[in-house]
C-alpha cells in the first residue's frame, strides 16, 4: 500500500487495482487535535441502529460495471457518521451560505443542515450568511434555528439570498476567524466550490480549526463525479409544463412550431431528460451535439420535413446550444460571436422564421417559450427533498468527523466525500456517443446531423465527461481518469 | 473459473471473490439456435454510439461500498443491447400483459415496449393481452402500434386492464404456442413474476423459442435486489398532498389529529419517504417497526404528549402497520386477527378516539384520510417516465438477445438482468436498524417504542431485507446472501 | 311609499312593485349617534374614484329575468362604502372569529378583513378569536396586523382555529362588552349566522355600539339568497381530482366501478357541478333527487346496464344522498335510520357489492374514494381569492357605515347587505325540476329514477329553494318569497 | 309599446323605461317558415323540468343596481330553449369554426356544442371547420361526433385548429350554401364576431335558412356587455404561477425585481385580477391607467422607494401597457411608436435596468418573465368548463329557435342573446375611476401616478367601457348607453 498525501491530493492504493481518492482532514495540519465520542451513540433515534457508524476504511467504487477480471479502480471515501468526532457539540459555531443562481431544493438543504446539526449533534449555533459570499463581511449574520427554518422547504428560492462572484477571499476568512466560526457549509455551483477550496486553503494556511464542506448546487446537473445534483428531478418535471404548452400551441396552428428554451448553459441534461420524459418533442438541440442549419441534413430541412409530415412540431433548445451550432458562413459566425448564450433560443427562432418567410416561402406559426425563471423558482419535489436531506446529513457528518475541503454527493447511489478539485476540474457533459442520446434521437426522429461519430469526436475531444444519472452515459478515458465501465 | 448451470441457477465465479448470478438463455435448451447481427448497428440514431453493445462479459456489482481489501462479491449480468440477437425483426411476435394493482407508470412501460420494439428493432407485431393473465385465453388480443400508444403515458392506470391471480398456466402457454408468440413481456408484482417463472419453465419444457421478460411492478417498492421500483417517486410525491391536508385539518382544530393511511401492505417505504419528504408528520407507523399502544412509551402516551406540546399532530400509517403492533391483551389480539390489513388505519383511529373519550377524557378532533386510490391512479412523473423507458429498453434488449426468464432493474444505478427467483424470494423491507429509519425517528421525534435493538431483531429475524434506494438501508447477511456493504 | 321597521324586519316599498328588504342599523336603537366623513375620501388610492360612495338609496334586484311588464320585486341594500361612517378609525376595536368546518378561502377572508380595515380605514386594532365562538371567553385574543396575515391566504384551513356549537351567548357578549370591542366579524355557516343574530340581538338589548357582520361560509354552497359561497369554485376544482382517479381505477379493471363521495350534507351542488365539469361520471346521487335501488328503473339495474355497455362506470355520491333514497323494504329503512349521513357512501358501496355478488352473480371491482378532507383543506384558488376580498370589503364598509346584523354576498353579481333571517331561514337546494339538473341527467345518461315530476314534488315540497350560481336553478314561490324569475 | 325593426337593430320598449335590444330571427326575412315542437318536451332528462321553456317574452336586465324609483333600462332576450323550434333534428347540418388566438376552454365549447346538439336535439350532423374561417373553403370538413369529442376538454388549444384574418366572406357563404349547412357556430374574438355579422348579412341577403351563432372568445376578457368571457378564471389562476416565480426570484437576490408580462392587449383585466389574487405584486401597469417613468411621482422613483423599503419587488405589466405610458420626451415617444405592443414588457425592463445602471447607480437584479403561451395553452378549469357548457347550450337553443346573428353570454349572471353589433362596438376596459382599480392601488401601494381624475378622463374619454365580472367596474354613460347603475 502506498499513500501520497498533500493538501489537495490524498491517494491511497489497495488490492487488485483499488485506488482511494481521499479528502483532506483537520488532523492533516493540526497536530494533536482532540477527538470525542460521537453523541449519536446515545441518541434515542440513532442508538437502535446497528453498525451505525461508517467503518473508518469504507469507500465507494466509482466503477460498478465490470468484468470478471476487472481491476477495482477509483474509490471515494464513504460518507456518514464516524465513531469519533472532532468537535464538541457546544463548541460548534456553524454557518451556511448560498451562492449563484436559484435551484429547487436550496431551502431544503438549508433546513436540513440546521435541523440535522441540532437534532443529530445538539448544535444550536448556526448562522446564515445573507446574499452570498459577500455577506461574510458586508452583512449581519442571522440566527438559524430549527423553528425558523421549519417550513422553508415548501418555498422556492433561497431564504438567505444569493449572489454571484466578486468577493474577497481574505475578508471571508477574516470574518470566519473573527467571529469564531468553525464549520462552514457552502451551497453553490462550480464557482462557489472553487471559492470553497480557496477558503479552505487559507484556513489551512492560518492553521484554523475550521471544517469547510461544500454541497454542490447546479441546476444544469453538470457536476462531475456525482450521480446527479439536487433539484434536477424537480426541474425536469417542471420543464414538462413548458413543453406541453409548446405542443398545444403548435398543434393548434397550421405549420405551428413550438420552441422551448431550457436551462443548460454548457450541458444539455435538462433538455435531454425533459425531451425523453415528455415524448412530444421533435427536435432537441444541446451544446454537446453538433448541428447545422442549412442544406441537406440540416435543421431547416428537417423542420420542413416534419411540418409536411405532421403539420406541427416542438423544438427544445438548451440555453447553451449555440456551442453545438456549426456556422456555415461568416455572417452566422459573426452573429454567434456577438450573441450572449441566453439569447440563442430567440436568435435561432428568428432565423427559422426568416428562412421560411424568405426562402421556403412557407407560412409558419412559431411560438417561443422561455420558462427559465418559472422552472427554477419552484420548491423541490418529494424526491429532491429526500435527496437534499441526505446531502445535508453527509456534509454534517463529514464536518463533525474533522474532514475539511470536501464536497458531498452520491457515487453509484452511495454518498461519498469527494475532494473539491475532482468536482471543479470541469463540467459533466451529455456524451452524445452513448446510449441515452441515441435513445433521444430515436424518440424524436431528429437527424444526428453528422454522418459519422468522427465529427462528434473532433468537436468534443477536449471536453471532459462523466457518468450521468442513468448509469449509461459515461465516457472511457476522460480527464477524470474514469476507467472504462462497459 | 467454475460455472454451475441449471434451468434456474446459473452461477459463474471469477477473481477476488467475484460471483455472477446469471439468467437463463434460449440457447440453454435450444441447440443450434441461429443468431443475427443486431439491427441497431445500422440504425441512424444508434450507429453513432461508440461501443454501443454491451460486452458479453459485463456485469453489475451488487456491492459498491467496500474496503481496500474487500472481496468483489455478487454481480448480475449487465443489461443492454448485444452484438448478436436471436430473433429476426420480422420474426418477432411480442405480447404485453399487465397484472395486479395499479401503479403510476404502467402505461409508460407499455408505450416504451411498443415504441422500443418498433423504433429500435423494427418489430411491428406487438399484441396487448387484456385484463391480466386470464386474458391470454379468455379475451381477444389487441394490436399495439406506436401510434396507438403514443399518448398513453399521460394517463394513469393501464390501458390493457389488469386483474389478480386465478389463472391457468397451461392455458397461457397453449395460447402463446397456438398464436405463435415468441416474446412475452410481463408487467407485474411478486405474484406475476412468480407466474412468469412458471410460464418460462413450461415454455422450456415444451422447447419453445419464446423469450419471457418480467418488468417488476410494485407500488410498495418492496422488490428485492433492484434499487427501486417504477412509480415510487410519483407515489411519494402524491402522498404529500394527503399529508398536507391532514396537517391543515389538524392545525385548524383544538387537539386536531390528522391520520393518513398510506400504501404499503408489507413494507413501509412509501410511508417512510413521504414522512421524510413532508416534514409535517409527528409519527409514522410501518409494518417493520414494532410498536404498542398502551402504557409508558406507548403510542397513546406519545399522542397525548404531542397534543399537549403542539395542540395538534399528524400520524402516517402504512396499510400493513398492523404487523408492527404488539397486542398488549387478548382482546386486541382477537380484534387484530379478524381485521383485514387495509382496515387497520380506521381501526386504530377508532381506538385512539375511544381512548381519549373514555380514559384520558381529552376531547380530540381526529380526521382519517385514505388517499390510496387517488395516489395510485395518477400518471407517472417525469423521473418515473424516464425510468420506465430504461426498464422497457432493458427488457427488449434482453429478449432480443435470447435471454428468457429474467426480470430487469437497476442495481446500484446500473441496469441488470436478474433471475426471477432472486426477486421473488421475499420482499424488500425497511430495515429499522439502519440509518434511514433513524433519520425518520429523529425527524418525527416519535419514540422508537422499543428500548433496545434486541426486540426489533426478535420480531424481524425471519424476514429477508435488502438495500433500498438511498443506498443506506441495507442489511448484513440477509437470506439473499447480500454481502456486508459497509 | 311604506316602510315597516323593527329589529329584524325592515321593509321599504317603492314604484312598480319595488320592495327593499333592509338590514338593521346602529341608529335604529342608538339615538343621536355621531357620524364622520368617510376617510376614503382622502385616501390616495380611492380618491381618484368617481362616485366612489354608494348612493344611500342604492339596492340590488333579486330578480333579473323579467318581462316587459314585470313587477320590480324584492331588492337588497347595495353593499359598499358610504359617504359618512359611524366609527372613527382609532375608535374601532374589531374582532374576527371563524366557526364550523373548513372551507377554502377562510384565511383569505381573515387576511382581507385585517388588511382592508387597515389600508382602507386606518384601523389597526384587530383581534383574532381562537377556536370559534368559545374562544370569546375561554382563550386569549391574538393581535392581527397586516404583516401577520400577509401570506395566510396561501394556506388552507383557518389560522384562528375553529370549532362547532356549544357556546354561551351571554358570555360572548360579556366578553365583547368587557374588552370594548365594537366591530364583530363572524365567518361561519348557517349555525354561526344564527349565533351572530343572537349576539346582535343581545348587543341591541344592551344598547351597545357594536356592529355585527356575518361573512357566510359553507362548503356546500347552500346559503340562501346569495349567488354562491366562497370556496365553491376551489372545491369543485379539487373534486375533479378524485373523480379522475375513480375513472382511472374503473377503466383499468373488468367491471370496474369508481365511487366518489363528495361534500354536501343537505345539498348536492358540489356533486352536481363536479359531475358536470368532469364529464366522466355515469351517475350522480344527491339529497334532492329521489332514487331507489331495486327493480325496474332502479340504480342497480342501471349499474348493470352501464357495465354491460361500457365495462366500467363512475358514481358520484353527495354525502347526504341518503335523503334521496326511497327505501323499498323495511330492512333498508331500518339500516338507513341508524346510519350517519357521512357513512352512506360506504353503505351503498357495500350494497352494490353484495347485490352483484349474490344476486346478479357478476364479478365487479368497486373502489370507494372519500376525498372530503383532501378537498376542503386546499387553499383557495385565484377566483375565490378575489371573491373573498369583495366579501371582506363589503363587510367592512357595512360595519363602518353603522349597519349591524347583516350578512354579505352577491345577489345577481352585485354585492348586497342581507338580513340574517333571510339567509338562515333554510338551505339552498339543487332544484331538480330545473334545467341544470336536466343537463346533468343528459350528461350522465342516468335515469331520472322517477317517471314524473309529481314524485319529485311530493318529496321536495316542504323544502325552500333558491337561485344558484348559474342563474338558472331557481324556484317559483319558495318559502323565501322569491318571485317567479322566468 | 314601440318596436323598431331592421336587420341589425330590433328595439322593443315596455313599462317604466323598459327597453329590449332584441336579436335578428330567421322569420324576419323568411316568410312562412315552419316551426316544430321542441323535442326536449319528450326528452327523458328534460321532461321532468317544470317550465323548462323560456317564456317567449323573457328578458334579462342590464342594470341590477337601482333606486326605488329607477327606470327599468336596457334588457336583452333571455337565452334558453323555446317551446317551438325552427329546425327538425334530422334537417340540421351544423358546423363549428374556431378563430383567433388560443384561450382555455375552446375545446370544451366545441365538445359541448357537439354533445348538446346530439343529446338535447338529436342532431348528428356536426362538422368541424379546420384552421379558422379559411377552412370553410380551403380544407375538408371533419365529422364531429360525441365520441370523437368526448375527452377534448381535458386538452388545451383547439382540436379544430385556428387562424387569424385574411378570409373571403363570399367564399365562406358559398361553401355554407353549397354544402347545405344551416347552423353555423363561430367561436372567436372581436374580429371573428364581426366576421360572423358579415356572414349573417350575406346569408340574409341570399335568403338562406341558416342560423349564425357566435360564442365570444377573448382571453383578455374585453367583450362588451357580457359578465366575463370563458377561460378567464383559468387564465388568472395560471398567471399566479408566473407571479409566484417572479416573487421567489425577486426575494432571493439583492434589489431583486421580478417583472411579469401578462396577456391583455388593450385591457388590463388579467393583470388586475391576477395582481389582486396573488397579493405579492408591488406595481401593476395596464393600458387603461396612465403612468410615466421619470421624475417625482414616476415609476422609477417608486421602484427605488420600494427597493429601499423591502429589498425587492414584483411588477406586473399587461401586454398593452404601452398605451398607458405618457412619454416624457421625444426619444421615448419615438421608441414607443416603433415598438410592437408585445415587446413593451421587455422594453420597459431594459429602461429600468438602464436607469439604475446609469442614473441611480444602484445595482439591481431584474428578471423578466413572459408566461403568455404557458398560460393560454392550459385546459380550462372546472369553473370554466361549466361556464362553457352554458354558453354552448345557449347558442344551440338560440339557433334551434331560429335566432340568427346573435352572440351569447351572461348579463348579470343570466344568459342572454345579444346582437353582434353590441359586442363588437368596442372593447370592455378596466375603469380606473372605479372601485376595483382603487382596491388594486390600495393592495399594491403603487402611486396612482396622476394626481387627479381629470387626467385619467382626458386619456380615456374616447373609449367605451362596461361592467366587469365583479359587478362594480362600470361606467355611467359610456357609448353603450349603459344606464347609471349605482
Amino acid at each position: 500500500m502506498d499513500s501520497s498525501n498533500n493538501s489537495r491530493f490524498k491517494v491511497i492504493k489497495g488490492d487488485a487495482g483499488y485506488v482511494l481518492e481521499d479528502v483532506p482532514h483537520l488532523s492533516d495540519y493540526i497536530a494533536g487535535i482532540s477527538t470525542y465520542p460521537n453523541p449519536l451513540q446515545s441518541h434515542p433515534a440513532y442508538s437502535v441502529v446497528k453498525q451505525y457508524f461508517v467503518n473508518v476504511d469504507a469507500s465507494v467504487a466509482q466503477t460498478v460495471v465490470v468484468h470478471k477480471s476487472s481491476q477495482r479502480g477509483i474509490h471515494f471515501r464513504r460518507a456518514g457518521p464516524r465513531q469519533r468526532v472532532y468537535f464538541e457539540s457546544d463548541e460548534v459555531r456553524a454557518c451556511i451560505v448560498t451562492c449563484g443562481g436559484l435551484c429547487p431544493g436550496v431551502n431544503t438543504v438549508i433546513r436540513e443542515l440546521v435541523c440535522g446539526l441540532y437534532h443529530m449533534y445538539g448544535v444550536s449555533k448556526v448562522l446564515g450568511i445573507e446574499g452570498g459570499y459577500k455577506g461574510f463581511y458586508s452583512r449581519d449574520f442571522i440566527d438559524l434555528s430549527p423553528k425558523v427554518v421549519n417550513n422553508i422547504h415548501k418555498r422556492g428560492g433561497t431564504v438567505l439570498g444569493t449572489s454571484r462572484g466578486g468577493y474577497d477571499n481574505t475578508k471571508i476568512v477574516d470574518s470566519i476567524q473573527d467571529r469564531g466560526i468553525n464549520q462552514v457549509y457552502i451551497i453553490g455551483g462550480d464557482g462557489a466550490q472553487k471559492g470553497a477550496e480557496l477558503v479552505c486553503e487559507e484556513v489551512r494556511r492560518r492553521g484554523l480549526k475550521v471544517a469547510v464542506a461544500g454541497i454542490p448546487k447546479t441546476i444544469d446537473n453538470d457536476i462531475l463525479v456525482i450521480d446527479k445534483s439536487f433539484g434536477f428531478d424537480t426541474t425536469v418535471e417542471e420543464a414538462q409544463r413548458a413543453i406541453k404548452a409548446a405542443h398545444v400551441e403548435a398543434e393548434s396552428f397550421c405549420n405551428g412550431i413550438g420552441v422551448v428554451k431550457l436551462i443548460g448553459r454548457h450541458s444539455g441534461f435538462i433538455a435531454m431528460y425533459a425531451t425523453l420524459a415528455s415524448r412530444d418533442v421533435d427536435c432537441c438541440l444541446i451544446p454537446e451535439s453538433p448541428f447545422f442549419l442549412e442544406g441537406k441534413g440540416g435543421l431547416l430541412e428537417y423542420i420542413k420535413k416534419r411540418l409536411k409530415e405532421n403539420g406541427h412540431m416542438v423544438i427544445v433548445i438548451a440555453e447553451g446550444a449555440a456551442e453545438g451550432l456549426i456556422p456555415q458562413n461568416q455572417k452566422t459566425r459573426n452573429q454567434l460571436e456577438s450573441l450572449e448564450s441566453k439569447e440563442f433560443g430567440l436568435w435561432i427562432s428568428q432565423r427559422i422564421k426568416d428562412h421560411f418567410a424568405t426562402e421556403d416561402m412557407m407560412p409558419i406559426n412559431l411560438k417561443f417559450i422561455d420558462p427559465t425563471y418559472m422552472i427554477r423558482a419552484v420548491p423541490s419535489n418529494a424526491s429532491d427533498n429526500n435527496y437534499c436531506t441526505l446531502l445535508a446529513h453527509s456534509a454534517i457528518h463529514g464536518a463533525m468527523a474533522g474532514y475539511s475541503g470536501f464536497t458531498v454527493g452520491p457515487v453509484n447511489g452511495r454518498h461519498a466525500y469527494i475532494p473539491f478539485h475532482r468536482v471543479t476540474a470541469g463540467r459533466k457533459k451529455v456524451v452524445v456517443t452513448d446510449r441515452m442520446w441515441a435513445r433521444l434521437l430515436s424518440s424524436t426522429n431528429q437527424p444526428s446531423f453528422l454522418s459519422s461519430s468522427r465529427d462528434v469526436e473532433d468537436k468534443n475531444e477536449k471536453e471532459p465527461s462523466t457518468p450521468s444519472l442513468d448509469g449509461e452515459n459515461y465516457n472511457k478515458t476522460g480527464t477524470n481518469g474514469v476507467a472504462a465501465v462497459l
